[in-house]
């Protein structure tokens, strides 16, 4: 094989403190964000409309939080998780600057974590990942971990370190945006509740379902510029573990975000993932419905709160029960994704 | 169910004169001019490039009329046919000034008739619905009427309201664009008859057909962040009365817009819809073809003349033959689409 | 027929010197280039980011060369290839200009060979044709010839005239981008070889596959406002030769393009094309790999060199073993495309 072709990071080939710069830097214009609306449909009025983001103090509409996560997430791929046999989870993600059609987000990834599985074959990296503008703001931080192949069964074990990361992002650490609360039109929004209206415990069925095309996925993930082979080839995934490609896990988490506009509308901010599984895989030809539960309730100085949501995607299966966890302790099998995650609303 | 879920409105739920603001603008973007062509393939010199639209006076290409109608339309779905069994029919559309890329639409839309079908389980809904700019200037004015399930069919009958909708749009009623004729370039267009040399009664084939895959619908509908059920959800469609995903409407006007350039390319703006019928439903894997007759023609002062078009849509049979009325009075039945507009062409 | 429907020239339509204005200029906009995006996951930093173009001494990011080749071939089908049976090849292509997002192309041809075949029925059409910007520069040059079919075939044989066409474009006729290379940044391009690191003869594995779905290619297609009927109209496809839509050879093109980022990452201009077959047809459901030979080094004055390329495509077949020649000399059935083109390299 030519030494052009780069095959991708094994388990062996990450150390702890590594620092790896994503190739491809990325400019996000209006064409990124026409594409994510019509692969999602999202109707939340702060990033639909320049109108209704001017009127609450920003330049224009802001490009959709999730559309960042994809793009630097994108990055990260070829360098992390080429030869990841599984995506296991995320913690402590923080967005900390809104970002504008026209800015160009770079990603870089250090490895804080390693851990040999006792099978000899695999591996799990935990990597921070952070994607920065053109300014050199980071606008996005999160740590992720994936289960990775070694490339030498033989090769040596090397000592684990498993980081320390939060069961949740302090709400106290979340980066509050500087907003001209005057300007919020509920009519916009299309809801008229408000933060002190939502409550834990609360449930929130999102309604719709929405049935996704080997197209669609590939398209979004493509745009996403990432690169992982299983969910864009057929010739091999067809003789692999499920016959099918698998549709990228940011791809559901985007679907459920869009349906849960129905219920909460006025969530318009993502500041933060506290953690999320994919816990089935999902194909072309599924159905995801979607619902949310509010966790927590943050007060926060300002004009905005905080609303800890946990929202669970699910497939083949409306979401008017919260398939959740079954009697025996396990998952609905309808349940793809659970998600924890802050979110902001207005007062 | 948690009150935070918007279950669309019923038929019990409307009332005469009642105003419905609806909610998310929508910032149109080039993205949503670049999709649009990706889904439709239009070539209409004046939409297609900045220079054929600066040459006539314009400040750069308008976005597609349809495009705006179908971004007005969407907006209006959560609030007026979310419950909606048939979208029946269209009058007195007006297009009031052109869109460009960066412009904000917000829609509103009223009650303007209300009739209990005599079955006591559903009604027809008559709306009129507006598209205003982030200027406040309407740039879209249409009637349409729906047949909206009742929630509850024991609720009383509301008294009967049907509006005298017109026939057609008078042809001194239009909007007509303010451009310097002499910067019209037949090449650019593409064909060179100009308003003269069409006349009432003619029949032009479009000659094309073209088959609708499932990702595409699906992208131009949410696109157009239209979230009527049917056009999205297998899962449940697939139990239905057809077994699949119901296509947008409009979808099949746009592809029949398209189309129609084959012999119709210098009529560039379309002005008005005077009526519409979706005859039939269309599925993925369909293929359709156009044909339109002009029904009428009318100068206007200045340098653009008035067509009034019946542009009909046909799916899985060529236009060749024009399929129409059959000997019997049926329609043909494979005609998806009757559509009665009033299109502009330079003299 | 009406007589305002275009059926598309025939082989006795052309003749030696006539000049065709093509319809349709074109405005390449932020929406063209993130859907080429979504298309096809190109990860070229120039094309990809602002910030990687500006520190080479560009404005911003150019549009990807085969993005202008596509948005021009398009605009020529409907006057020389509606009628094709087959694109037999392409010669003597040469990148002109950067085009950059707002510009209009416009597109012309002029017929500069005809030669009838012995069957009588149909004649191979040679064409040079020529896309220009706004301000009336030539941002592209080249050749192709087309079989076409007779209306008549009783219709006269033209004298035939067979243009002589270079084998390759000259390494001096290449138009060189005039760079800052002290902006070039390696991490950023995701690959530290220089041209210097590329020798003739090296052959590199793109490793990667990607299936193809027929929303995908009749979107691409779409985009380009390209006509030909076989991409799109199952209905008559499928009682034709394949019984399937045939994908617009350009679609792999850009394909086999985007997988050769990994191992041609520094080549981030196409400057020339000398050549190329579409050896085979494609159809949904195929998934393309690529792998690219090294042809031939030219060193250039000024920061970049030529890299004289050879991109095959193959269908269901990774290219780990370079499909190719046959040991009977014909080719590997899995070849779908054999492309010679010049691209350019950092030193």
């Amino acid at each position: 094989m030519s030494d052009k072709t780069k095959p991708g990071n094994f388990f062996e080939d990450f150390e702890i403190g590594q620092e790896l710069v994503h190739a491809t830097p990325r400019t996000i214009t209006e064409g990124e964000v026409a594409l994510y609306t019509a692969l999602y449909g999202g109707r939340f009025a702060l990033q639909s409309a320049d109108m209704a983001a001017q009127a609450l103090g920003y330049p224009g509409a802001p490009v959709d939080d999730w559309l960042v996560f994809h793009i630097v997430f994108g990055k990260t791929v070829p360098d992390v998780s080429l030869n990841a046999v599984a995506n296991l989870g995320y913690a402590r993600g923080r967005f900390l600057a809104p970002v504008f059609p026209g800015d160009t987000l770079a990603a870089a990834s250090k490895v804080i974590g390693l851990k040999e599985n006792s099978n000899g074959k695999t591996g799990t990296v935990y990597v921070n990942s952070t994607g920065t503008n053109q300014a050199g703001e980071t606008v996005l931080d999160y740590c992720r971990w994936v289960m990775i192949r070694k490339r030498d069964e033989n090769a040596p074990a090397p000592a684990p370190v498993v980081p320390d990361l939060p069961a949740r992002v302090d709400p106290g650490d979340l980066a509050i945006p500087d907003i001209e609360a005057a300007g919020y039109n509920a009519a916009w929004v299309g809801q008229p509740h408000r933060f002190g209206d939502y409550q834990a415990g609360e449930r929130i069925d999102h309604a719709d379902g929405v049935t996704i095309e080997e197209a669609e996925h590939m398209m979004a993930t493509r745009l996403y510029q990432n690169t992982a082979r299983v969910h864009f080839n057929q010739h091999t995934e067809g003789q692999g573990r499920f016959g099918r490609r698998l549709i990228y896990g940011g791809h559901i988490i985007s679907l459920a975000r869009s349906l849960s506009y129905n219920g909460l509308a006025p969530a318009m901010w993502i500041a933060a993932i506290n953690g999320g599984a994919h816990t089935a895989p999902t194909f072309a030809g599924d159905t995801i419905y979607a619902w949310s539960e509010v966790l927590e309730t943050a007060d926060l100085p300002g004009p905005v709160g905080a609303l800890r949501l946990r929202t669970v995607a699910c497939k083949d299966h409306a979401a008017v029960d919260f398939p959740d966890k079954a009697e025996d302790g396990k998952r609905d099998p309808s349940v793809v994704l659970d998600l924890d995650y802050w979110a902001l609303m207005v007062k």
